[in-house]
């Protein structure tokens, strides 16, 4: 089984050092300490557990070292920043496993970005060596990129002519995105594989500066003062300490505090509950600091997010999961608007944007998702967002017993999808109109309001329900699995793009078709055959 | 080989009909008259032969037919509007094949929508029966749905569900993104296999309206009436004639008048070459009226778009494009005058617009495009748009002899890419001055001002220019070519996404993917099994 926690202590990969505003966060790639068996992680290559350590780095800096305004990420091996992931991992992974691991890898990434964008953190790449494939990817998505003039070292994506793959952790699209390089020095860029160094790399934009060895250190350390020197009074801090998740686990069931995960294995279906809070939830922020990571929705999103990544990697076979939820659907407001009432506290925002992070990764989740809106369920505010990130919403017609959904503050803005826009516009492109009116409306739907506003897919009585939900998930779990993760990803994303849904949408939907061509994983495939005598042999046809 | 040339006249799947202001473009597709064996064209269904007459068609009836103001889609069939692509032309196809059938498609969905949005012309579709799959990816082309309410016609995409495929004709994407269909309701009508008939069809916005069988002819022709008389003064008219283009090929050539096509192919590469206007030139609407479609910038880009697509079906192996102008550039920059002056007369508008086609046909091209600025070329103005289209720009560097490029008021903004922006505001993301610059610049650049604006890659000079060349090509044809395929499609298409790109970018890649999963085409897989007794078997596994 992988699992996805992990804390300082524990690192094997990485070292988390903090002094005031600064961090440096550095790499030193233990090449024996692998996730499988099979490779070797020479020279900073990096596999899944190297980036579950980055990850878990990235979130702690936000919640336990909010002060921190300066990451330096560097190497500790000489003359090599990273060498991006590791070839033979790949070329031993399983299709499955090689999509999966990219995506993690890109969302993490993407944090690197969140981070920069909303916690007042600016990230350096210090690229003491040479950075090549996910080591320049890992770089491009920092705000700034120093390279060490050595003479030898380089930044590079040789992907394309030494793999046949494509630098798919957002490398393509940041290179003319976010770095807007010219798209034909992109091009002689990525199919370049011994990379550029110093000056023309500077000249192209691959980089924002390069140092000799000598004065290498000095000119970072200038750069971070002057950074230091700059910002302007994001106050933030004393961080909270992120414990270890308890999670009992036996054959078929996952169960979190908050989180419920029941596994229906031969049905090829998962229930996912949510718990909704307990009373007697803190209402200022210093109540809530001192709850810390008890507190209800950053304990809860953190369990989702294990789970979410737990199903992703661990339960193939998995091909449906149902929200639920569970309690008292006032207390769940009573949260969002505590929330709202103190985003502009350092913890309170960071809790805000984490559950945003955790509901993103749900959207990108290749798993079809239905929401289940039953009695004793609290689908309000944050947890609306469940039944609406959701491809289908049923919701009980109960003429017994009313059930009610309800949005919160929380539902207007402070949720995004990766496309920019709230998942209640994205669901009613076609009348933006009825966006605001739900919003000013009388905040709680029952099931017949709920569905004539559109929040509900189908609203079966019960008498129906039982058997249309089991109808439901019987055919939801027969269809082809890759035709359902690429319509669900065509579905999703509706309206605007943006760098992230381009990664997601594009770049990774190209990679992924490239990752099943004989080109590359056939026998005489460039990734099969890399670092082998054997030379790749393709078949030229172009698509 | 195929060929993408035909005429009313020759139509076999078609029957094209003016009155008027009025068009009916009705169906009736011959089912033995397929493009290859092994399958039947029943019900309407498609394959490449009949969607190259529907391209022909929504052509001629810019050109030929500017008066007409609606265009009814129909089919001569009773009870089946169109039911899709050939599913066992389909399961009988190359990957290759099927991508490209695909993307032909697609472009041809797309000029409807073009049409419809820069040429006056309203698009109704007359569902006159079921349209399912590609069928109804049809009608979601046109501006309106009417379907006929005879308790049985449907509309549906039941790709999913019975194929294991995509509806990826940009079915998905114009879902929700066109018609603006709820997410969860566009979900439950993607995994739908019967569809949905009249009533809820409207209610989810699947269709504009539906009527009794009684009513639907009538109902089609006051709606027909309704827009003739709304339609405010769009003038246009009389048409001209598209001829026949002329062809001279041999093994490894193909020359028509304007362009030229040289196969390498044991070198995987073909040299294009575009040659400028001779003088003597039309210069007011009535001359370019009166020369027809033998006016330089419409045959030359009508024997462009027939050689791209004649590259792209009959020659897979060409991995590399060398884009070559030979002409006096003062010519092509004469005609990008009279064009830019007369933009209003329709037959100008309408040539700029199928230029701008032309060039989003190469911009899609899965093909390397390198442009050769050399001397005795004459890359300005809309030819300039060659060289921006292109992957790299390589421009001699000769003491000797000055090359110039230049640029026009077409550059400026009437040859758009599928994103909405034009190819200099793509190339310079980062320095969007630069775009106003060279537009206000001296217009004439030799290489090195060429290089120094950057709209060049590599300027060599003489000595080196034929060793970098010959290198340069080398390299390129030795790579993965679908790595290409999937870098070129991430690096060209930088900034915004449109709904057009979102339909390649997003929809297709994942297409291609699914197209090549062992759930859709294996032994076991969906798209092999179709129509045999068999039933499919997945791997269940997501990835």
């Amino acid at each position: 089984m992988i699992n996805f926690q992990t804390d300082p202590e524990h690192y094997r990969h990485w070292r988390l050092e903090i002094d005031g505003a600064r961090a440096d966060l550095s790499m030193d790639v233990q090449e024996d300490e692998t996730l499988a068996d099979g490779y070797k992680l020479k020279l900073n290559s990096y596999d899944l557990g190297v980036d579950i350590e980055l990850a878990d780095a990235i979130n702690r800096l936000r919640f336990e070292h909010p002060e921190v305004k300066v990451v330096v990420l560097t190497s500790l091996k000489p003359r090599i920043f990273c060498a991006g992931a590791n070839i033979y991992m790949l070329g031993t992974s399983s299709h499955a496993f090689k999509v999966n691991f990219c995506k993690f890898t890109n969302e993490t990434r993407c944090a690197i970005e969140d981070a920069s964008a909303h916690s007042g953190k600016r990230f350096l790449a210090a690229l003491n060596g040479t950075a090549s494939g996910g080591g320049y990817e890992l770089a491009i998505a920092c705000d700034e990129i120093y390279l060490v003039d050595d003479g030898n070292s380089a930044v590079s994506l040789p992907e394309v002519p030494l793999l046949g793959v494509l630098p798919g952790t957002g490398g393509l699209t940041r290179l003319v995105d976010k770095r807007k390089v010219r798209r034909d020095r992109a091009d002689v860029f990525s199919t370049l594989a011994e990379g550029l160094k110093g000056k023309r790399a500077k000249e192209w934009g691959l980089i924002d500066d390069y140092f000799p060895t000598s004065r290498f250190q000095e000119a970072i350390e200038s750069r971070v003062t002057e950074i230091l020197g700059t910002t302007n009074g994001y106050k933030a801090g004393p961080g909270i300490k992120l414990n270890p998740l308890q999670v009992e686990h036996s054959a078929d069931r996952r169960t979190y505090q908050y989180v419920d995960l029941k596994l229906n294995r031969s049905k090829r279906y998962a229930d996912l509950v949510v718990h909704g809070p307990a009373g007697g939830l803190p209402t200022t922020p210093d109540e809530i600091q001192e709850q810390g990571d008890r507190y209800w929705p950053l304990q809860t999103y953190r369990e989702l997010d294990d789970a979410l990544l737990y199903l992703r990697l661990n339960e193939p076979e998995i091909g449906l999961i149902c929200l639920h939820t569970e309690g008292d659907i006032d207390q769940v407001l009573e949260v969002d608007k505590t929330l709202a009432a103190n985003r502009d506290h350092w913890l309170i925002r960071e809790i805000i944007l984490f559950q945003a992070r955790v509901l993103q990764r749900l959207d990108l989740t290749a798993r079809s998702f239905f929401a289940l809106i039953e009695p004793g369920s609290c689908f309000g505010g944050n947890l609306l967002e469940l039944a609406l990130a959701a491809d289908r919403v049923y919701m009980l017609n109960d003429p017994d017993e009313t059930i009610t959904v309800a949005t919160s503050e929380l539902n207007a803005g402070a949720l995004p999808m990766g496309n920019g826009l709230t998942r209640l516009e994205s669901r009613f492109l076609s009348t933006p109109e009825k966006v605001r009116e739900i919003l000013e409306g009388p905040g709680r739907f029952d099931t017949e309001a709920a569905e004539e506003a559109g929040l509900v897919t189908f609203a079966p009585d019960d008498l129906d329900w039982e058997d249309e939900i089991r109808v439901a998930i019987e055919e939801r779990t027969s269809l082809s699995p890759d035709a359902l993760t690429g319509m669900e990803a065509s579905l999703r994303f509706a309206g605007p793009e943006t760098m992230d849904t381009k990664i997601y949408g594009r770049l990774t939907a190209w990679q992924n078709w490239i990752f099943q061509r004989p080109n590359a994983v056939g026998e005489k495939g460039a990734l099969t055959n890399y670092g082998k005598p054997t030379q790749p042999q393709f078949d030229f046809k172009r698509t």
